[in-house]
């Protein structure tokens, strides 16, 4: 494929960072990446895997010269790095990033690109249980979808050129408004996540005449509560930056248990088979 | 093994029931198993698996002249069969269920034995995502949990005849107090399954600018809601008679959401980060 950037930055040089610099350069769209990280083993691992080019330990220095920065960091973290690089990055840069709450981030992001320069909220669909370079791969976002979120203000040969980007990736890339992205991560993926969590709670604390009830689990509890294992810190920044969502979420989510509660304290045979054939349908239908 | 029954009936003859008869026959521990199923098919496969050497359509014919009766089938159909066949099993047969519910079968079947007949409650913690005879297989209970719940009236010697079968079985046998093992198993596995159901009904209900976000879920969703496609009348089932505990592990949950929301709502980034930390702790010491 024809070179999309001659030089590009990725800052966070991790499973998600360090898969797009591999299929990019799979690809042969970049000329040049710049890795940037602030754990320096990952870092040195990043430059001799191949999967960067050059490294950098400062963003500011990292980026300059770029003409396109992925930003693959924590989700609180990304307006504050964007407001560090604002000033040092070449006329016409592209900033994008992969964080999985958009509207917060978008906001933040615009009103800090110098005149010129041109941010572009995005979010690849794709993951593994693992992190860190080495675990990066060319084929992650093969298939995926990758959805950027575009306003008003964005520039089209901005979102143009990221577009094409993930999709030298193979990844499928959508469009769609920032606060409806965050609706929906809300539902399908922040509030599995708080419930995984506040379920693994209420059992790890049940006294049940005393005993650690926890050391009945089975696979399939291990199998249900698999997400709670996740990184509290990261989850704390998703909850807290899509707080109005989530909320919603959750309030839906307590309105139907309610629901399930009421029929079963109801003995209600029927309308509890009814409520989880629903259900069940819905699993099957996304199978 | 010396045998310890001459002659055992299974009414349910799927992947527990199946099972349990090629994990007893592997063993040499009973010299004829007669196989109970309302499903022909089934039952006939079975008879030409080899896991059963004699097949019964009724309930009533299988389980004559046998010592003791194994019954595998919904919670909620246990104490019915039991009360048919109560007028014709051999004295001093020993009928034991596999149900994941014990209190109320417990206090049914046992009103419903005639003299000198000995209803054992029990439950074996194992499975897989498959149904039918053709999924049994005779190590299914290798190394897992079998729980017995015996009460002040179980004959002991009754007891230590089905504790030495599900040994043969090479499962790890424990007793307990059946209502007990109704609250662990409200909290680790049938609480699990309502938030599930709870999730994917609210999910698949929730009304984001009129778009179907199922279409959206990746693996993560996926995995997390495996346990909503299980079977809704057999959780119907098990929901309605385990009620009281359930109801109140249920409760249980809903105060560890409010309390992780109430957290998000006035965004206490520390509280919320030590909430997942604990989530993430628990989850991690039952692996």
């Amino acid at each position: 494929m024809p070179v999309i950037i001659e030089r590009l930055a990725i800052v966070g040089v991790g499973l998600i960072g360090g898969s797009l610099a591999r299929a990019l350069r799979a690809a042969g769209v970049v000329k040049t990446i710049v890795g940037i990280d602030i754990d320096r083993g990952n870092l040195e691992q990043a430059l001799s895997l191949g999967v960067v080019n050059e490294v950098a330990t400062s963003v500011e220095e990292g980026v300059r010269g770029c003409q396109a920065v992925f930003l693959s960091i924590p989700v609180c973290a990304i307006p504050g790095v964007v407001e560090r690089i604002a000033g040092v990055i070449a006329p016409g840069c592209i900033v994008t990033d992969g964080g999985s709450v958009k509207a917060e981030i978008v906001n933040a992001c615009e009103g800090l690109m110098p005149p010129g320069c041109h941010f572009v909220g995005g979010h690849p669909i794709a993951g593994t249980e693992n992190s860190g370079v080495a675990a990066s791969f060319a084929t992650l976002f093969k298939g995926k979808r990758c959805i950027l979120t575009p306003t008003a203000s964005t520039d089209p040969a901005a979102l143009e050129t990221v577009s094409r980007l993930w999709k030298s990736t193979d990844a499928v890339v959508c469009t769609m408004e920032a606060g409806h992205h965050d609706r929906i991560f809300a539902e399908i993926s922040h509030l599995p996540h708080v419930v995984a969590y506040a379920l693994v709670h209420a059992v790890g604390t049940a006294d049940v005449e005393g005993e650690n009830v926890l050391s009945y689990t089975a696979g399939g509890f291990r199998d249900f509560t698999r997400i709670a294992s996740s990184d509290p810190a990261m989850w704390r920044d998703i909850a807290l930056m899509n707080r109005t969502a989530l909320l919603a979420s959750i309030d839906g989510f307590s309105a139907s248990l309610a629901e399930l509660r009421g029929r079963i304290e109801r003995v209600d045979a029927q309308g509890l088979a009814e409520f989880f054939t629903i259900a069940k349908r819905f699993r099957d239908g996304i199978i």
